[in-house]
């Protein structure tokens, strides 16, 4: 944390060209007859062996979505190659390739942007996703990251967000809040090493919620977990802003609403704990917080059994019909109507 | 130019939901039967009919780039489609989507917004592009457009960089170095416009070269004119960073050497005009000026009867073995050795 590189090589002097060769030495193929060309030619060549591609894009901009102060550039190429995963997982696609874009200032070393790259080869490896290309150029000051991830899927295999009924449950993987938390650790860190630079962090004790913010991962497990339980969402979603405005998108695409039940979000203790000790509620954690990147889905009621057995899955509520509205069901029992959050980044700019 | 919006909606109050279906209004789709889902779930789903899928992506900076001083927005958003097509033309593919990511501050209204999509779709138009997904978000300062495109080929049709052999003809469309002339003719009426804010900028007898800065076009009929003219390149790329340094990837990537002839260069008289005007040897800003989007591709030398009787390309050099180098055979008939470019955004901050 809070640390610079011992050596430093300019990237100004080393050429466009000279990176793009440096950086295509580290990539390893995973997909050699679906990724017929990579890097280094005007665009790539992808054979889908018929099946249907699926493309999402996620771009991750300094001092909005990371703080180079606390997000290690190994972290972070990691997470921004998991978060475009998470996409791909929400549509029970399999991803397959990415091609990484991004800008940087001439404060950035080769050895920087390898340290970058190294947590995206990392990614790569885990989800075996194959790095095919991309553009590299300068910014004025910020670093800017851009994925564009493509998969494949049967048309049968697919899950959009508009699918979901009246009836059918609510679940959601693992656990939710935790990546909002580790944001208040990291943040509350940071401010007390800039106004003692001598004192170093502290930071056991929190390590799951860190580990939520700077390396998230992709359910890409749950779905196939899913598939050979036969199990087939009727709609779904990643959380990437909030358990609230994902299950509203949900409703609003499937023309239902839905009653979540308060008592049953997933919350770590750890999340638990820390949530209380900054004053914050762990419910709005867990509704609002955002960046958890589990999977929110919805089932047909007797899917349930099939499913039971598989503990990474809370049911948190139901679908209900669209004039009853989006609900929180508290734990004493009283209903709250959820609406939708603002555009926070460009809200607290004003 | 240098002017502001009359009307002005702030994007923070909208929300980014509220933004993406405002943009999902005015998507206009070309090709339903493969762009199966475009906006408004977690990726785009397409069929590319047991046809190749081709992918490129480029990054547009502000500050890099563009000046939104003289680059009207509305332009900005066709030429950030067009480097894009340009770069499926150089691979003979057929462009049919496109992802757009952007990066926007507070200081950008909903107004000005549209008038960025507004030119975008008027290339997803005149290139029959659809825009069927990206991502919309905030930056702490500039504007920054990341577009991914897909296209689909034939294996057989496609052309890449590394397929020149020695005695192949080198072929580039229209003209060039134009657009670093429009660039030059920009800049000092904004320099004059600066000093002087009383003064209108007078840019008659400029409009050639500022339209190629300003509003470039894709060579996709060149494209489709070789296809029906039986012409099949053999390596091919677009000329965004310069004809020397694009001359300089095909040669290595083919493993051939080039000798290219000043005297055939094709130079519109504006540009020439201007250049010498700026004290600029017209034949350096065609080999380093960049950002022409024309294509840059060899052709079996048997092929020249096939393409004579086409007008907008020009012979300018034929491909060497690859010990003879990469030359530039001058007017007076000296060889000049063309050498690699640096990194020249990067370069301009040290």
């Amino acid at each position: 944390m809070f640390q610079d590189n011992t050596s430093r090589t300019e990237l100004g002097q080393m050429g466009e060209f000279g990176f793009i060769e440096h950086l295509s030495r580290s990539v390893k193929i995973h997909h050699p007859e679906e990724s017929l060309k990579g890097i280094g030619d005007d665009a790539a060549v992808l054979d889908t062996k018929g099946e249907l591609s699926v493309v999402s894009t996620d771009m991750l901009v300094e001092g909005v979505h990371f703080d180079l102060a606390f997000h290690p550039l190994r972290h972070l190429g990691y997470k921004a190659v998991v978060v475009n995963v998470s996409d791909l997982c929400a549509m029970n696609a399999d991803p397959k390739q990415v091609l990484v874009s991004i800008a940087v200032s001439n404060r950035f070393s080769l050895e920087a942007l390898d340290e970058l790259y190294e947590g995206m080869h990392l990614a790569c490896e885990r989800y075996k996703v194959d790095l095919v290309g991309g553009d590299t150029t300068a910014s004025r000051s910020g670093l800017v990251i851009s994925i564009t991830i493509l998969g494949t899927a049967k048309k049968e295999q697919l899950v959009y967000r508009n699918g979901a009924r009246a009836k059918d449950l609510l679940c959601v993987t693992g656990d939710l809040g935790g990546a909002y938390i580790g944001l208040q650790v990291l943040e509350r860190e940071k401010k007390i090493f800039l106004e003692n630079p001598g004192i170093q962090p502290d930071l056991s004790g929190n390590e799951y919620v860190i580990e939520r913010q700077l390396k998230p991962e992709a359910r890409r497990e749950t779905i196939l977990k899913l598939r050979e339980l036969g199990v087939h969402p009727t709609s779904m979603i990643d959380i990437s802003d909030g358990l609230s405005s994902e299950t509203l998108h949900l409703c609003r695409q499937s023309g239902t609403g839905c009653d979540l039940y308060e008592d049953k979000f997933p919350i770590d203790p750890q999340t638990y704990d820390r949530a209380r000790e900054f004053g914050l509620d762990p419910t709005v954690c867990a509704l609002s917080g955002g960046e958890d990147y589990e999977l929110l889905f919805t089932i047909r009621p007797d899917d349930y059994e099939k499913l039971r057995e598989h503990l990474d899955v809370s049911i948190i509520g139901h679908m209900t019909d669209q004039a009853s509205g989006v609900n929180l069901i508290t734990r004493s029992g009283g209903s709250v109507p959820i609406t939708a959050q603002g555009w926070d980044a460009l809200l607290s700019q004003n």
